[in-house]
């Protein structure tokens, strides 16, 4: 990755999750970007993923359908702005398929992996237009949420062939 | 490029600017990715390009300073998606740079270059969220106004250096 690929938080309107597991990175890369794989782990339980989408290239589709323990459901539409197999994955709902910019964007993502050992470091940053929105993400409950996610993703990987 | 790259645009959502012009693609791509060019043919005369930034990678800053026959500017700042030299330029104002989602966005612009004979066949597709944007962009005249910058692009292609 060339330095002008690297990303530096805004600490008012970004937020990140790092951490090392002991997966290594293709295995995280099958779990985050193979439809079967995701629904297993993409939302902490008890929310469930009931649907996934993706067309792995930049404008290509992402989009999940969560549902909550009362039934209610969210679908997430947004699509891919960049895809380097086993590395880094960067997807945004500020646009739709085909970059159509979108009604109420939320965040773009970057999911950096980097192997670590025989595992991985992973980093997760949320960036988000305004603080307000970055602080409804944190109340939402980002850390817990997408560390417990991650917990999850651990788990499914290490169920994967190679 | 591959048939997943290529764009079916939508007649309510999307305008589209097809020509052939008499400039080979390396040039159109000089006038379009060089500030000191773009500043040159960017804004449909009497208005004028005081100001242009360029980091020509996907998440780079794409940013132009348009000033009116009275003084008016308009200060515009998006982010490249996609950079294929000499063929395929994307970007857009629903993301600043670094891919941070944006306030208002207005539209994602594709341009792609092709060889035709000794000249290029010029598409400019602009994609908007909603009709009302795209009927906004349609009375803002964008057909006569991304037409008469071909032209000054055109003519200032024509003077670059191979």
């Amino acid at each position: 990755m060339s330095p002008a690929h690297l990303y530096v938080p805004d600490p008012k309107l970004d937020l990140v999750l790092e951490r090392v597991v002991d997966v290594p990175p293709d295995l995280v890369w099958m779990a985050w970007t193979v439809p079967e794989h995701l629904k297993k782990w993409f939302t902490p339980a008890p929310w469930v993923t009931v649907d996934c989408e993706i067309d792995l290239r930049p404008g290509g589709i992402f989009r999940t359908v969560m549902r909550g323990p009362e039934g209610q459901e969210f679908d997430n539409v947004g699509c891919y702005l960049e895809v380097v197999e086993n590395r880094r994955l960067v997807f945004t709902d500020a646009l739709t398929p085909g970059y159509r910019p979108a009604k109420s964007p939320f965040f773009t993502a970057i999911v950096a992996l980097e192997p670590h050992g025989k595992g991985t470091k992973y980093t997760a940053i949320a960036i988000h237009g305004d603080e307000e929105t970055c602080q409804k993400h944190t109340e939402m409950g980002f850390h817990a949420g997408w560390g417990k996610a991650l917990d999850q993703l651990v788990d499914v990987a290490k169920t994967l062939p190679r």
